[in-house]
C-alpha cells in the first residue's frame, strides 16, 4: 500500500512511519517533491485506514492502478519537466524542441551543430557521450571527453544538455555535467539503472523500449518517480513491428493514451522511428499532431559525415526548415513553439 | 515485362500485340485509363527493345520496380480519385472526410446518420451491408437491404456511398449500388477480390491488411490497377503489433511512405486504429499531418446502440467537432478540407 | 443459441425447428456428421430449455465458448479427417505426411515428384495449381491444367492430392479434382470463401493467416464447420513478426493450444516457416514434438528449379532422409509414422 | 579489424601488438582461452596483411561476419560450457536440465526444491535472488539472503547454481556465490552488464530479448567473448508477438539459427515462452527437438504457492515425470539426457 502526504516537514513523514511500524509493519518513504513524500506500507495493511483517518494531508494512493505516482488523476494538473536552470520547460503550454547529433564527435562538430541549433530556435542540445551500439566493434562513444565537450557547446550556446547515461556507476559523472539524463530504449527495463536515477537531481528522459507496451513505460517511470525524482520525461520513438519499410513504427498511439493515463509530459523522437532522413519532418509534425509535448531530432551539422545514424540526421538547414512547419502544426493543436528564455550564461 | 502505350486507339495497342506475338511471345493487355493501356509480355523479352524503338507512345516500364502502375515517378502529378458522380475527389489539393456507422442497421439510422454528417460537412459515408465478423454467429449485415437502404441515404443526402464487398459475386450488385467499392483489411491479399473489383467502373478503397506491408499494399493495388481500374485509394487503419493499448497500431509512417512510393492518394482510418471513442480525433489528426489525402471514420446517430464496433463510432456531435480540428490541422500542413461540391441528385 | 441434435433422421430436426419457430423464434440447420446436426435460434431465446428439456439427445452448446463446433470437450474423441478414399487419415494415432511441390509445374514434374514421395512414404500429395501470389506479375500457377495433372498423378501413385482453393466460384471444380481443398493463409478470414469450402463434401485443410491468432483460427474453422462440413484439418505454418532470420516465426506452442481447445486435428507445415530448405527438417520434427497430427512440407523433383518457393523446397534424397526423423521422434512423443494402406486405384 | 592469435604466452600477445602499434595503429587484446587471444587493430589497417603474414598462428577473422568471435567455422567443434565444478557441461553430446523456482523465498522452499530436483535427475539449479520485476512495487527478490540460500541449496545437492545479476555492481559478489550468472532478457542490450560479466570467470547463460533478432543475440554474446569469458550458454525462451494465448511466442527457429550460426551452446526455456504450467512439457520436447543443447525450466516444491510466475511452474513430480520424455525425444534426436556425473561436495 502506497501513501501520499502532502507536507514539507520530514517530521511529519518520520511520525506517520512510526505510528504505522509501532502496528508491525514495515515502512519505506521516499520525498517525490519538496511538499510531498510517499510511504509504502509492507505488511497487514488493514490497520492503515485508521491511521491515515486521523491525519490531515494523508491519502492512500489508488490501489487499483499499477502506477500511481505517474498516473493522471482527475483534475490534476499535468507535470512540466525544467531543463537544467535555462528556464526551458517540456509539458507546459508550448512545444519544446531538443535536437542535435546521435554522437558527440568531436569539439567542432559538436559546438557548431549546437550554434546552428540555438540559431534555428532548438530549445535544448542532445548528443551521445556513452553510445549502445548493438556490435562492440565500432566506435562506442567520446565517454568522459564526449561530456565536456557536451558542456563546452552549452556554454558556447547556453543550450541545456541531454545525454544518455548507461552505467549505474556514471550516473553520477554524467548528472555533474548534464542537465537531463536518457535512458535509452535498451535500457527501460534496467531496474538498477532506473533507481540510480530516480537518486539524482536531474531530469530524465526515459525512451519506451522497442518493444515495451505502454503499461511497461509507465512502470519504469514509476520506479524513477518511487525513488524520489520526479522529473521524468517519457519519450515515443518508434516499436518493433514486421514492417520494415522504417527502422521502426512510431505509435503515435501511445502518445495519446501515455497523456491520457499519465501527467508526465511526452516527447516523440521521430528520427529513431524513421531511421531515413526524408520521413522524419512527417513523423514529427504526426507526434506533434497526436498531443507530444515536443520532440527530440537527430541534427548534424555535416550529416553525411555522421560516424553513427547518418541515414537519419537532418542537416542545420532541414532543421530550420521543419521548425516553422512544427509550429503550424503545434498552433493547430493549441500547443505553439515554446518562446526561448533568455540564456542563462550563454554566449548567444 | 510491361509496356506502358498512350493512346486511346485499341487498333495502336493490338497492332503492338500482333508484332510482339510475331516474335513468339505471348501477350496480355489492359487499358489503365482512355488514354493509356499495359501490355505484358510473356516469353524471349531481348526482342521487344527494338519493336519498341520504331513507335512513338510507347515505354518499357521501369523493370526493377516491382509495382511499376501505381509507383510514383519523378514529375508525375499524383491521382486524385473521384468519389463516383458526387464532384468530392480524393487525392487533390484538399482533404475528403468520409464517415458513417460500421454496420447499416435500419432506414432510420443509416438516413439520420447521413443526414448528420451532410451537415457536418462530410463528403461521403461509409456503411457496411456486408460484414466481415471474426465469428459466424453474430449479426453479418443487412446485406442486400443494406444496399438498399445506403442508396437511400445518398437519394437524401447526396453524399456517395463506400461500402465493402467481400464476395467476388457480389462485385457487380454492389457495383451497381454504390459509389466505391471497400475492400477490407482481410481481403487485402484475396486476389479473386481484387482481380474482380479491377474489372468494373468504380473506384476503390484498399484498406491495408493488419500484417501487409507497404510493399505488398502496393502490389494489391498494382492487381487493381491491372485489370483496368485505376481508381484505387489507399487506406492505413493500423497493423497488428504486441501492443494491446489500442485495437491495432496506427502506422502513419506508412501513410508517409506510401505517398512516397506511388501516386495514388491515401486516407487514414483512426476508428480501427484506435478500437476507442477517445483516441479517434487525436489519430485522425496525426494522420493528417502525416500527409494522408483523407479521413475515414465511424460515426453513428446513437453510437452505443450500434450493433458493430459501438466502442469506436464518434457520435454526430464528436464528429460536428472534430471537422474543424482537421481542417486546422489539415491548414497547417497545406491541406484545408475539401469545401464540399454541390449535390447532385441530393436533396440538401 | 446453438443446439446440438444427435440424430440421423432429417425429420428430428425439422420437428425440433417448428417447435422452436412455434415460439417465435427463427432458426437455421445445418447437419455437421451422419448422426449429428447443429440448429441456430435467433430470438427470445428463455423458452429454449424447455422444449429442449423434453427431447433426448439434443442439448444447448456452451454458450460461453466462441467456437462450440471445434472445441474440445472432456471425454470427447478427437477428430480424425480422411483424406478422400485413400484410407489415409489425419488426427488419428499415427502422423500423417503430405508433402509435394509448391507450384503444379508440368507433367513429368509433378509425376515424378509423387512418385518418389511415394516411394518415401508420403500419405498424400501437394501442389498448387491456384496460386495466390504476392505480385500479380510473376506465375500464378497452371490452373485447370494443374488440377488434371494433379490428378494424373494420383492415378499414378494413388496418393490423396490437396490442392488450394481460392475463388468461391471455382470451389466446385476444385473438389470435383481435389480430394482436399487447402484454404491458404491469405484467405483464412475470406467468409465467403470459408462458407463455400463449408458446403462441399471434401476436407478442408485450413491454414493460420500470417498475423491471425489461436483464436480466430478456430473462429474460422467453426465458420466451415456451421455450413455442414465437419472435415477440417488446422495448419500452423509460421506467422509474422519482426524477425526476419526465418520467413515467419513457427508459433509451435499455437499447435499445442490449439490441440487443446480444439477437436480438430492440427498439421505443421515447416516450409513456409523456414523459408529455406536447411531448416525445413528442423522445424518438422519440432513441430511433431509439439504434438502436431501431421505435416505438410514441400518437396520438389528438382528443387533449384522450382518456379515458385525454390530455397524452401525439400528435394526428394532430403524428403527421404526427413521420413525416419519424423517417425522417430513422433514415436518419442507416442505418435509414429502412419503405415500407409493399401492404394486405391494407384500404380505402387 | 580483429587478429585471432593462437598462443599461450602473453609474450607473443604484447609482441605482436607492439608490431602493430609501431605502424601508428592502437590496439586492444583479450585473452578468450588459455591458448588464443584477440587483438582489435584501429587506425590504417592496409599495413596488417603484411605483419601477419610472417607470424605463425595469427589470422584475421572474418571480416564481413558481424560476430567473428562467436560464429560457426565450418571443421570448427562445438562449444561446451562447463558449469561450475559439476563435471556438468552445456553443449556436449548430452542434454543437461537446468530447474528451479523463479525466485528463491526461503530457505525451505529451495532447499526442498533443489533435493527433488536433484533425485528426478536435474543437473543445475536455478533460483532468482535478485528479480528484475515490472512494476517496483511487488517482492524483488530476497537479494544477498537468496545468494546465500543458494549457496546452501548446493551445499546440499551438489547441484551448481545459476542465477541472475542484473546490476554491474553486483556482479562481482553473485560470481562469488553462484556457478553460472544469467543476463535476464531484460538487460541483453544493457553493454555495460555485458561487458562486466565478460570480465569475470564465470559461466553466462545469456536469455535472448523479447524483442532481440537472431543477429542481435549473438552481437551481445560476442561483447561478453571479447572481453576475455568464452564460456556462454545461448537461450530461447520466446519473443513478443501479436499472439495472446501464450506470455511469449517460443521461437524455435532461432535455436536451429543460433546453431547453424554460431558455436556456443543454445538451451530453451519452455516457462517463460508458456506462462502456464499445462503447455511447459510439450515446448520443452518442442525445443529439444529443434536441436537445444539443454532445458531451463521453472519448478517449485509448491508451485501454487510461489510469489513470482505461479502459473507457469511445475510441479516436482510434474518435473520427474518430463523427465524421460525430455530424453526420448532427445535420444530421438541424437542427444540423451545427461548422466550426472558425480557430485562435488554435494550430500547426495
Amino acid at each position: 500500500m502506497i501513501l501520499h502526504v502532502e507536507s514539507d516537514a520530514d517530521a511529519d513523514v518520520l511520525d506517520l512511519r512510526e505510528a504505522i511500524e509501532r502496528e508491525g509493519l514495515r515502512t519505506r518513504a521516499v520525498r517525490t517533491s519538496r511538499s510531498e513524500a510517499v510511504i509504502r506500507c509492507i505488511g497487514d495493511t488493514s490497520v492503515i485506514a485508521e491511521i491515515v483517518s486521523t491525519r490531515t494531508g494523508v491519502r492512500v494512493l489508488d490501489g487499483d492502478c499499477p502506477y500511481p505516482l505517474v498516473a493522471a488523476h482527475p483534475g490534476q494538473s499535468r507535470t512540466a519537466v525544467r531543463l537544467g536552470s535555462s528556464g526551458v520547460s517540456v509539458g507546459g503550454e508550448s512545444l519544446a524542441v531538443i535536437a542535435g547529433p546521435c554522437s558527440v564527435e568531436n569539439r567542432r562538430q559538436i559546438v557548431d551543430t549546437a550554434v546552428g541549433l540555438r540559431e534555428a530556435g532548438a530549445h535544448a542540445l542532445r548528443g551521445g557521450a556513452y553510445k549502445p551500439r548493438t556490435s562492440p566493434y565500432p566506435f562506442q562513444g567520446l565517454e568522459e571527453e564526449g561530456l565536456e565537450l557536451l558542456a563546452e557547446a552549452r556554454r558556447v550556446t547556453g543550450l541545456p544538455v541531454v545525454t544518455e547515461v548507461m552505467d549505474t556507476r556514471l550516473v553520477g559523472l554524467v548528472a555533474e555535467s548534464a542537465d537531463v539524463l536518457q535512458v535509452g530504449a535498451r535500457n527501460m527495463q534496467n531496474y538498477p539503472l532506473l533507481d540510480e536515477v530516480g537518486r539524482v537531481q536531474r531530469p530524465v528522459l526515459l525512451k519506451r523500449g522497442p518493444s515495451a507496451t505502454v503499461e511497461e513505460t509507465l512502470l519504469a517511470a514509476e520506479r524513477i518517480v518511487l525513488q524520489g525524482n520526479a522529473d521524468v520525461v517519457l519519450c515515443e520513438r518508434g516499436i518493433r513491428t514486421y514492417e520494415t519499410a522504417t527502422r521502426n513504427t512510431l505509435d503515435v498511439s501511445a502518445i495519446a493514451v501515455l497523456r491520457e493515463r499519465s501527467h508526465l509530459p511526452v516527447v516523440v523522437d521521430p528520427s529513431h522511428a524513421a531511421g531515413r532522413r526524408s520521413l522524419v519532418p512527417t513523423l514529427a509534425l504526426a507526434g506533434v499532431a497526436a498531443g507530444a509535448d515536443g520532440v527530440i531530432v537527430e541534427v548534424h551539422v555535416s550529416p553525411d559525415d555522421a560516424i553513427t545514424d547518418a541515414n537519419q540526421a537532418l542537416s542545420l538547414d532541414d532543421f530550420a526548415a521543419l521548425m516553422p512547419r512544427i509550429d503550424r502544426v503545434g498552433r493547430a493543436v493549441g500547443r505553439p513553439l515554446l518562446t526561448r528564455a533568455p540564456c542563462v550564461g550563454g554566449a548567444a
